[in-house]
């Protein structure tokens, strides 16, 4: 049976990495907030509303989860992990849930420690918390912002990490299928979205057995759609939605990824309804170059930058840097988009493990938008490009 | 036709509202940066990614959009309220966005003014923004926090927003109505969810025309869904997901809603598979209770303590007041979850306008958990329930 879960054992030496690098920071705890980090260390998956959560991991002592009355019970059905649930009764309530949380740093002696956090507010909000911080409840209590412990962890992923994007790219490719078999003129393409997610996320949910279960929230298991994408709305990358079908002569931009234990490979590919134009298929074929180009930087020892450079290259060579509206693509995993950045500014150095996006764009204002996404894994001597849905053109026309 | 978007006027209505502010506050600009405010006072949604985003409007001048490149082309589509748009090439770049935001502000003439603000960072990140604070790049810029402005517009409904949330409602029952038909012994739940918002999704869009779009990213147009609350896991109020299909016996706790012109109403309800157990009808007839109770608590001049007191009262009254876990609702309009809180420290006073939740809800650890969700409109002389859906036992049993 594939694997669909990360490990319990995986999850301990996350939580065992965590401690060797409070010892050697020498700091008491690691007080995390992102809804993310917290599920890489522990496999809790929650619904983030207003009410503060934290996640307290001591170098010593019992890892307790901070948050509201109505994840008491929700929190030891999922993991193994948490030790101790520690709830305020609600929010806003009539004592603040900031000033539980100190209380409870109080309990766990650690208000008198050095103690690192990714968010020195010691909550996150959906667009950021918006409470007092927990800094002022607590002025003998020293937070240092080392939110680096955990992004450098999750930036290099495990074998089970990548054999889960693995899973996931198995199932965003038949959502993609799907999605392209389903594409027709005259077609609203939330209905394509829709039917060829729908039966996508039945066929993985058969194939991976009863177990299976989305960890996020808000999402299809597997999806495909297209993301307002269509026609002359394919120029718009973040279009969200078109009220106009698709027609004959779209240039399409799709996207597909699946929850697979909580992580999401990501493929995204470009369509052309009926035969494509000559203008369509020369901009087409430059994106292919530029793809093509960046594929070929990623290797161990070279840095994001290179890769946006190597795509940029083309696209500049082509006189068409005018259209780039966007960097050549970002790290992935739990997060549809984390660090590291394929960026101009972005110098990171390639390592093995490292997972990105592979998608350089290119949008022409009234006309189109053309992007292809594969998602690449860094190997120890070059990078394996674990999506695999056919990139040429005849693959990708509507008949 | 019924209504599907927020009018031009309504919004033009929106800004001189923002400006009449400005000036009785002596401030030069307002400076957003949460989604759901920029979209309300604009029309224009877009996906919140690691990108900066903010919206200034100044109370003399253009109201500036400033973001990355790849919404330049998406603004003008979407919104006719923003009238000039300052795009940075990428993030993180060479030069960090919110350097760029920084002179955008000089152009803007308001580096050395006293602007307000929803948020002193200067950037809202999906966990909250991660770079370094705008406050920092302007030192002669005064920034007061001013979240208030936009909050205390939103929390009173206009009737454009009601009629938005009245036609929501309607498509929320038809999804709601489909998932109950579909419901049986045996199913996984994840595909009963996906045929009815499918299905709803499908007619919403015949019956309300092409011009139907979705606002938001990420949603069905309809749903109607578990969210993971199957049979014991009902009891976990946001259970997200459960791995085991629906049985005859099982309690099921639903959720609804519909995106219509941003805007959505909030049904949900417990339905019971087969005939219901003795402890099972207690239990829904106590909640039932508690939501009539809390019913009859909205009224204009009631304070929001005062209905969440109403529906603990009864689970007072019926030994029940261990298995609360949650408030008795929330406001609600663009986004799921807004203030006002119907919680014990809210003493907000209720005015017509305003629109909440009312889902008190009782769960029983290991056995079940009993919520029914609808949708208040306070009104001049009391409150509509503008959700309809049956709330009775009889109507609510799947056979």
């Amino acid at each position: 049976m594939p694997k669909i879960f990360i490990s319990q054992r995986e999850f301990e030496e996350r939580i065992e990495n965590i401690r060797k690098e409070l010892t050697k920071r020498k700091l008491a705890a690691l007080y995390l907030t992102n809804p993310a980090s917290i599920f890489y260390l522990t496999g809790f998956s929650y619904i983030m509303t207003e009410r503060p959560v934290a996640l307290i991991i001591p170098l010593k002592g019992k890892i307790t989860f901070m948050g509201p009355l109505l994840e008491r019970d929700h929190v030891p059905l999922k993991t193994k992990i948490i030790e101790e649930v520690k709830t305020y009764p609600e929010h806003p309530g009539e004592k603040h849930p900031i000033e539980y949380f100190a209380d409870f740093l109080k309990e766990m002696k650690l208000h008198n420690k050095k103690v690192g956090t990714d968010n020195l507010a010691g909550a996150a909000g959906r667009w950021g918390y918006e409470g007092p911080p927990i800094t002022e409840k607590l002025p003998k209590m020293k937070f240092i912002l080392a939110k680096d412990i955990v992004a450098n962890m999750r930036m290099i992923k495990s074998r089970e990490e990548i054999e889960l994007l693995r899973e996931s790219a198995k199932w965003a490719n038949l959502a993609h299928t799907l999605l392209q078999e389903y594409t027709a003129p005259g077609m609203w393409d939330v209905e394509v979205s829709i039917t060829a997610s729908y039966e996508a996320s039945l066929m993985m949910r058969k194939a991976l057995g009863p177990e299976y279960m989305p960890v996020w929230w808000g999402h299809f298991p597997a999806s495909a759609g297209f993301r307002g994408q269509v026609g002359p709305m394919s120029a718009i990358p973040h279009a969200i939605a078109t009220n106009r079908n698709i027609q004959e002569g779209d240039v399409l931009v799709t996207g597909a990824g699946a929850d697979v234990g909580g992580y999401s490979a990501e493929l995204e590919r470009t369509m052309i309804v009926g035969k494509p134009s000559n203008k369509q298929k020369k901009y087409f074929e430059i994106m292919r170059k530029a793809q093509e180009a960046a594929f070929k930087a990623f290797k161990p020892g070279a840095k994001c930058v290179d890769v946006d450079k190597a795509a940029r290259k083309v696209f500049l060579k082509a006189g068409c840097e005018q259209y780039v509206l966007h960097h050549t693509g970002h790290g992935l995993g739990i997060e549809g988009h984390e660090p590291p950045w394929l960026d101009i500014g972005d110098k990171t150095v390639l390592k093995p493990g490292m997972v990105f996006s592979c998608e350089p764009g290119i949008y022409i204002p009234g006309f189109a938008g053309f992007r292809h996404s594969d998602t690449v894994v860094i190997t120890e001597d070059g990078a394996e490009i674990i999506t695999y849905y056919p990139r040429d053109l005849d693959s990708l026309i509507i008949t």
